[in-house]
């Protein structure tokens, strides 16, 4: 008889990083990185885990939002096979009355996002695979099924995604011997917070580089002055060879930002992230063609019809995928096929709670199945929180190495969820924390 | 000493529409429409009433949206003027930790505009005046304050705003006047939702065009031969000189909408609505450029950012606001005057519980103090669920009278409340609803 799902734990997790400023940028100067997480338990047993990434405050209503998906959860059978996961992706994006609460954007998205990232984790574990050889052993049909065509097919079709799978077939076995051996490249935003005094960015600057870092990443957007001295200061840190990506973190209208990169360029910043709201595909548009600097942005991109316009609008140098916002690892294929399609560099965001740990296995499935390149392409990493996962993301000598535990990675440390529990958790109770 | 809010409470109620296949459509084919309710109370006695509209399941999570917001309301001075109703929308939209679940749209967009309106409505009770007055007696100055530009201005200028508002302010008396005398051209889509028979569509078109209605409104894009049909006998049921409005709810990819409105258009449909995703853009204007069927959006567009490309983009002849999806009155402000300065009319959505009441006002103070002009501008009407209103919208002759009561019409009765609560509400508890 076959296993079928029986528990559903929705829990508000959140980190008081708000004290040490620790992801401040100059849309959001105080996060308490939180998690919404979602733990299936299944009727043999086994367990699988995902989350959504969010800021603080409101992680109860994107948990509220994980609890609406329960009925296409509970009670059905354990998905074991692609076609089971392209049905619970289904299912949790296309119920026509939550579909009115997006469509396909915001809370409920993001929610969709947790319940089919912990389906991912559970069928991998329970596979023993870690998510991206679990994904890099599917054949190009059952990879193709696992994606929804619909509002796509003007910029991408399933025969040209089945073209771009074949194609990258032959390659899977030798590039999945080279990311055992090699791992694929990290960049650190660690350094840059626009919260960390002039010290502290020097040190963790010159940490990165110590680390094996190429390219490290600033916060800017807050005050040009001071993001040029910044720029320079880093820039006079880690020397010539190293890549300075800045961030402004949707800060500037186009004009704003046509204006300030302006002064920027001449630093040489490798990429500019969410120059404006990244809603704004035209304006990014106008921003990639009004000023010589990359345009990189994703993050808060909210799925893959923005991403299909950024990439036929020409408005990007380099798509960030995030693991967490869009609807799971099913749109995220999506959107790596269509980056594919248009050549366009993928690199994903990361940080946050947990992004390391599952967005590392997209990246890498990329490399073996799709793309088939490591050219030009960085995974975001942020050095903090990665130890209350069981499976941390671990990065040596700048690169991220390949899992090998099964799943997404995704599992938190019981003791950590039970300690950061909002709002009865021991971390909530002490006299710091009045929120 | 001021008034400030002492009350916030949120009610979750649904309408077991689903059971006539009223609102049934080809992406929604069984909605209960349903309401995120807020009622605020102030220390002097008075109350606002504001809400999301939603189909039924996740109302309780864009009611946990609505309650995140009430730091930002309870136990702050109620609003009473233009600047404190913009502070209100800047209070619920920026804070920085919740606008990571957006940013600006879904869920907690949503419920940042019920809060919104309900201020709106409390202001304006207060006041003495229906909002549309209400709006209509502010300065141009007040009303440029009101909007948040942030990403509007590669469009639209602070100074272009009030240019467009000063051009309109002469005529403001005299369009009032006019106003309250001839009210505001509706057209209903009571007649065309996909889930009606053939006798049933007839019936109602009778009735529209007895009713004094110049357009109606036919659902399609579940079946190109039922639609041709159906648009055959609404035609022979309604005569040539009533317009035939049709809307494809999202359900099409571009391409399949250029053959499908190319198999329509010779049956003279006077727009298309929503022919693909709220969030294509590019794809709006490429179904806009590749047939001859005017294109209407809006009812899912999730903010002013999405209407400036659209506008920018030629993507639209009309453009749809919803009064409860973008962030209450102030964003929608924004929309009236990105459409003016495009040139664009404003057809409001409306419909579903209490959208009517809500979009009327918007509508009449678009033609008073904004663009000046009813010319080719209709706002929907669907005849139900307004009893469930203290102050329902009224039209008479295919037109809505001027509301007279004071606020936003948006205050459901009391009785209508306790009824519809869901899940215990008495409606509720019958064998015939079992979610």
């Amino acid at each position: 008889m076959r296993a079928t799902v029986t528990g559903f734990e929705v829990h508000d997790i959140r980190f008081p990083t708000s004290e040490r400023l620790d992801g401040s940028d100059a849309m959001n100067p105080d996060p308490d990185y939180s998690a919404a997480y979602l733990v299936l338990h299944t009727s043999d047993g086994s367990a699988g885990y995902g989350f959504c990434f969010t800021i603080g405050r409101g992680n109860e209503v994107v948990a509220a939002g994980i609890d609406a998906l329960r009925p296409y959860v509970v009670g059905r059978p354990v998905p074991c096979t692609a076609a089971d996961l392209a049905a619970v992706h289904r299912a949790v994006t296309h119920d026509s009355q939550l579909r009115w609460l997006g469509p396909e954007k915001g809370v409920m998205h993001m929610a969709a996002g947790a319940v089919v990232n912990a389906a991912w984790d559970l069928a991998a574990r329970r596979a023993g695979a870690p998510v991206w050889r679990y994904l890099s052993g599917m054949t190009p049909e059952e990879l193709v099924a696992l994606v929804d065509f619909r509002y796509l097919s003007d910029a991408l079709t399933p025969d040209e995604a089945l073209d771009i799978l074949r194609a990258a077939e032959p390659g899977r076995a030798e590039r999945t011997r080279k990311l055992l051996r090699e791992g694929y490249p990290a960049y650190t935003s660690s350094p840059g917070w626009l919260g960390y005094d002039d010290a502290k960015l020097v040190r963790l600057a010159e940490r990165a580089v110590a680390d094996g870092f190429r390219q490290i990443k600033l916060k800017v957007g807050a005050d040009l002055d001071e993001d040029v001295r910044r720029l320079r200061l880093a820039r006079k840190t880690v020397g010539p060879d190293i890549r300075i990506a800045v961030d402004a973190n949707q800060r500037w209208d186009v004009g704003e930002a046509l204006r300030w990169l302006a002064v920027l360029a001449p630093y040489d910043p490798y990429w500019i992230e969410e120059p404006t709201s990244p809603d704004d595909v035209l304006g990014h548009a106008a921003v990639r063609a009004g000023q010589p600097v990359r345009v990189a942005t994703g993050e808060h991109v909210a799925n893959r019809v923005v991403f299909k316009q950024l990439l036929q609008a020409g408005a990007v140098d380099f798509v960030q995928i995030d693991a967490a916002r869009v609807a799971g690892v099913n749109e995220n294929l999506a959107i790596l096929l269509l980056a594919a399609k248009f050549g366009v560099p993928v690199c994903p965001h990361a940080g946050g709670v947990g992004l390391c740990e599952l967005v590392q296995h997209l990246a890498m499935f990329d490399y073996v199945a799709v793309s088939g390149s490591r050219e030009d392409r960085v995974v975001e990493y942020v050095d903090h929180l990665h130890e209350h996962f069981t499976d941390p993301a671990v990065v040596v000598a700048g690169r991220y190495r390949a899992p090998g535990a099964p799943g997404f990675s995704a599992r938190m440390r019981p003791e950590s969820v039970a300690a950061h529990t909002y709002p009865d958790g021991p971390v909530w109770q002490t006299p710091k924390h009045p929120s």
